[in-house]
């Protein structure tokens, strides 16, 4: 039995992190998904909360046939403890799927076998580019699961995002 | 739909929290299940880490015919925001479970329904008892789900908890 | 110009923390009032927030004729800097009233003068002993200021501190 | 009665600042006055302590015949509890004043009332502005109360805007 | 080329100490020592601060013929990282010394040697019991380095440990 | 006798910084380095963990007939407590050597005496400058003392700091 990590922010969760996982599924039994700097939200770079997100990926992966696991993981900002912070947090695993540079170069000291993988049409599933359709009332609902669309419906993120947008972030100016 | 949230430690993940999972179940179509101080670990008190109750609920709960969310929720310290905390890192719910008197206190301020649940042969069935067991390397395995049984033996748990178990909780003596 | 710093934690301010103030006030020119601890609250030994503190107390000064700063000071765990914290967080003093050999210590080593105040009524006006008699049901007004009674019956702080008292001071039991 | 929240950096605290809680005076009994990020100084962008902004504005208030809190309030650094943390570090309000889109968002999203403020000759009484100016030793006193002017000549506070103002914000370079 | 870890909080540096690490000097080529809680002091249980005892170590360390490394490591409180945290702020090292069974546990869970240590004299050349004898105004010079003995004195480390003892560890009772 | 201290990153440790020692060296009998930030590591700005830097020290401090104390003091985030942390971190001192008007600013309000340094070779000897070169796979061994080559050759330092240049500070983009 083998266990795969895969980590990201998923601010939000879209189908360029969608399809990846699904590759992962066919190289492991279990997958786990790390939430990152879950403590951040409402803001333009952020703007989901945790808990927003664990729903989004839940309800995404429920479609996929495979026993998973989403984990959101708060920042500890150490570098250098980051790895055993993240092995805290989930279940054991066997192999990390990243192409951070960051996130190889720590596993690869902390002696995690890491896995690159192949991105999906990278100029348009890309958390920055839909996070700005959002801000500019573009479509954005073609780039992320259909699951996802309805998360950000429901906690009416694209106008949390449009509101938040002009202002660093944090909340005294 | 509604969904429900229940807070625990869940050092570890017994019978009585599984038979309370499963009546919330019959009351709501969502489970969140927050696993509480998720950042101690290997001390006679909190035993296991975030990733490895993650694991132990997770597996529990995919008998049950339920959608359901496993979270782990890092200490803030501080009681007044901690419904907000725990709110962040959960998907929406609208009806907590719980019957400490603390939890019920923050929630009912902060305006969230709680309901409070039976216990199960409390005496038996309380994670203090069965740590102790443990330690004492007397049976623990009746008590709690078998799919928890399988994690625990695969860390290592009764051993480790029996060698910490000598010492406070504190790295440097 | 001289002013005059008084720290506590004021869980609640009572009529013995009220009789030093007064005396404070004959012996200098405007008094900072610290809240100390001001992060924790809804706990037996710290039932009360910050904002809950500085309201009782800035109420129960207007009486006194005395320019007056009440400021909450949240922990930071580390006796070495506690007093550069303080003095960061308030108007700048000339002198400490306390009678916590701690503190006395804490502020000689820094330098700063540090005046033992008189107690009033020791075994009466003693916080742990007024927040045990709120628990009992006994009478607690006749030990408060009266501007502390209408606060404390406006955010119902004899029932939280009645039912917080039954936990421990975490949300997970 | 009500109670309404004004919350700013208050770097210092200048004449549009006072202008608005003059204005709030109107509409509510009492005020409370939140100083955010009260943890930072000595930088270009937050040059005064927590202590020597409440001096400014207590003084600068006494002059209205208005009951007022003067709050200061240490970052979390996580915008999903920072409503909570504000509501324990303040007496309890019942509506917040802000033209900043992030605490308006929180503010509503948290179910406070929020109420937009009419903002005074804002080119020059901004904080920004009224920094450049000590910075570049222009004439910045017109631009405050003049309390405000004694508490920042007592700590010396153009000096150390202008030598802290050719660094970047840690000590070490 | 070895180097070997040891960890205590060195609550005074003491001649079982000392012994320990002259054992240790025998079995490899250099020797850091990590100081542990480093945040911590004032208390009757940690009456000095990490810098007064980074003096204590490195002044007796001075008589030993070694390459030696003093460290000190301040408190995350959080087990699961502790050992990378260790390792970050040590010089890599190849070996643990340690009879604390925690700290026993977190390495060999990392992957990291062990080496018990035999205990010199365990009933007088114990930190708590040194500090009984400074509370209680009894000899405890003869159980500590000649240079150790330098350093209490010239902090006044007596005088402390005697005031800080009658209260509880924060500063506001 | 007379102890100064001396603060930097060293990110990585130069020779400028040694030349700095040597003159410090011969103005006072015992000398501190401080190493700031020390919980920072794997960026492009700070590559370096607070253990590898305190090995590059110590072994180019070995060379000197000098009494030292090499010691990581990590960011508490907070100017008006930055003295006594590092006061807390360090053997007492006389006087602090700096040539950044933040830290000379901070020691000045805290009453410590501050001296400014000559400064060696400022266009090349930089750690902005030598981390440049590292990642650009230019020479910077020149820059260094001999045994800071050494131990940045152990760890692999180069190719981290190349890795590592391409991304953001935090693992998840």
């Amino acid at each position: 039995m083998t266990r795969g990590f895969y980590i990201g922010r998923f601010q939000p969760y879209h189908s360029g992190h969608h399809a990846l996982v699904e590759q992962i599924a066919e190289e492991v039994d279990e997958v786990v998904v790390g939430i990152g700097s879950a403590g951040d939200s409402h803001t333009a770079r952020d703007p989901f909360t945790a808990g927003e997100r664990v729903m989004m990926i839940t309800k995404a992966l429920e479609a996929l046939d495979l026993t998973s696991y989403v984990v959101p993981i708060e920042d500890l900002n150490r570098n250098s403890v980051w790895v055993s912070h993240v092995q805290s947090m989930s279940p054991r695993f066997d192999v990390a799927y990243s192409n951070n540079p960051l996130v190889i170069q720590l596993f690869e000291e902390a002696g995690v076998e890491v896995r690159q993988s192949k991105m999906f049409n990278r100029e348009e599933l890309k958390g920055s580019e839909i996070r700005e359709r959002m801000i500019a009332g573009d479509a954005w609902e073609p780039y992320v699961p259909d699951a996802v669309v309805d998360v950000i419906h429901e906690v009416d993120g694209v106008e949390r995002i449009q509101r938040v947008n002009s202002v660093d972030d944090a909340p005294t100016e």
